[in-house]
């Protein structure tokens, strides 16, 4: 294992589309998701620690998720947590890792991932990374990951690369044309017949040295409030620090900020059955249905008549449900909810609807 | 108020259709159904009290629910509580009720009613008992409690009186022509239309003199069994004489052992806003609803484009509803059913599912 690879898994997302599930106190990637034993950061850690060693996977999130952090992931140091104070979107995030990364191990090589992603083949995964962590430390580029699209999804961003443009030692990493954000359907099916275009992971590699290069240029301004900090980072002042600067620190995300606009990003062209688990539907495709093509979390479930239905109940729950086709049932502690499947997208406001109704307690 | 007057409340039902809101442990007569703030117990209790004297109204109930009984209902004494060891139908419940009142007062008129019925019209129903009372108490006859249908409904039994044949004080009160138990939906309607069917309330008053000439008559080998206990009754002795008959007495009840028999039987038509409750969808007709037609138990329930449902949940319990039409929802400690309205006959064969598959607890 080589002690140059470093991993940053971003945990500061709410996941509000996966309520009551996720709640603000215990978002997606701290749930059980698939409801087969270990949460979705407990998957993401594991994963990686097959990768680099241990303790040179950081854990970014905000300051209030500190403590369930090291509940779920005993083995991660208070040095290896990068607390937010703040959301400030991706990219001051990043710089903050690399920079703590840095007073460590200036010669680092770094994959940037979610911590609330679902990777199926974790063979092939592991073996993108660790070759993306190779292409990286020889090459001064920022390689994303891009997955083969499987059908027009309007919910992802995408990325058009250069076929005639491969890494001489790996013709699967290529030169990005261009990002598109969430393209129209008609667009994304477009994008997807002409095999030019893969869904962006929101996976990134790099080495130190390329990146910093890239903040200079891209995004001098959040570059040089971290810069500050030389010296503080793993220390008692690196808090008192942080605090200062994240409330002056611009909101950006690292796409935006310099994906889009460096000129050596590279993207890696893989398939190891990825979702971002966006989307309770999403969630549905992954999981394993019972006869009546019911995905069902819950020992205590009985379906009459019910069919493509999306079940998530506490195991000591009974649940009898009849006459349901495509719905979404969902209880976790005080909340229910039962919700069309195609109407998931409303869910965001159902839940601004109970904390104004009801108040924070249930959201 | 008359001290001769008595009441009989009969409340042994273990009403599984209002699963999971009744359970074993509590059945329907000890719920409040209608989220208002007592159970239909209590509801019926207050009703008779305002007929009769507190110590004079008996409850017949199954042994196991005689704690259930005195908590909800402190002021019956142990001696107004006719207790079952074994469910044995009305008959036998009936005649030990009588027996019990005849020790105190031989010259005892009395009601009988069922403890899970719902009255609308409470002053129409009391005004009905008061005069049904004074009949019975001068004249010998039977007298059972018809409703003048609003509908074909093929759940209740039907009875035909003879609207020549009627009391010259009370015109109210009709001699039977028969009793008919649940008619085909064909016959139902011509019942309905022929304006000479009422149904069974299940509601009787008579005269201790009246009834026990008619167990005599009809259902000796009952009476005699009953009778034997004379002088043990409000005694000691009491409970052991009462488990040993039900060991070897008959199952069968009041209607086919005795009024369908009797040749003095009438019937009073009445009309006070009845309901037997038999179903959810009985209760969703006299319920409250929202502008959307949902008739709502619980206080942070929110629906979306969801209409003519029915939901039963905990006042705690944050509920959000989308995209239903016609379901039942009820949440009761650790059970959740989801149902359509028009397959609720279906829930017994929930109900038994769930005891096999999971357990007595949560039935």
């Amino acid at each position: 294992m080589n002690n140059n690879y470093y991993c940053v898994i971003m945990a500061g997302g709410i996941g509000a589309r996966f309520w009551p599930m996720s709640r603000t106190n215990t978002p997606k990637q701290f749930i059980d998701i698939l409801g087969d034993g270990s949460t979705l950061i407990q998957k993401t850690f594991n994963r990686f620690r097959k990768i680099c060693p241990a303790e040179n996977i950081y854990i970014v999130t905000n300051e209030i998720y500190k403590d369930i952090v090291k509940e779920q992931l005993p083995k991660i140091t208070d040095e290896q947590l990068v607390l937010e104070p703040a959301r400030r979107n991706t990219a001051p995030c990043i710089a903050y890792a690399n920079y703590k990364i840095k007073q460590k191990n200036p010669n680092a090589v770094v994959v940037v991932a979610p911590s609330d992603h679902l990777i199926l083949k974790e063979d092939v995964f592991i073996d993108v990374i660790e070759k993306g962590l190779t292409a990286v430390e020889h090459n001064d580029c920022l390689l994303t990951i891009g997955i083969k699209p499987s059908c027009p999804n309007t919910g992802y961003g995408y990325i058009q690369f250069n076929e005639d443009k491969f890494l001489p030692e790996n013709k699967n990493i290529y030169d990005v044309k261009v990002f598109t954000e969430k393209p129209s359907l008609e667009i994304a099916k477009q994008f997807v017949e002409s095999g030019e275009f893969l869904w962006n992971a929101g996976i990134f590699m790099w080495s130190l040295k390329s990146i910093f290069n890239a903040f200079e240029l891209f995004l001098p301004e959040v570059n040089d409030l971290f810069k500050q900090g030389e010296g503080l980072y793993n220390t008692p002042n690196e808090l008192p620090f942080i605090k200062q600067i994240y409330q002056v620190c611009k909101n950006i995300s690292i796409d935006y900020g310099v994906m889009e606009k460096a000129k050596n990003v590279k993207v890696y062209a893989a398939d190891f059955g990825w979702s971002d688990l966006g989307t309770w539907g999403s969630l549905f495709e992954l999981r394993d249905k019972n006869e009546d093509n019911n995905a069902i979390v819950g020992k205590k479930v009985l379906t009459y008549n019910s069919h493509n239905c999306i079940v998530n109940v506490p195991k000591n729950k009974v649940v009898v449900l009849q006459g349901l086709e495509d719905y979404i049932v969902v209880e976790n502690d005080d909340v229910l909810l039962i919700c069309k499947k195609e109407d998931e997208q409303q869910i965001r406001q159902y839940v601004a609807d109970v904390q104004v109704e009801f108040g924070n307690k249930y959201v």
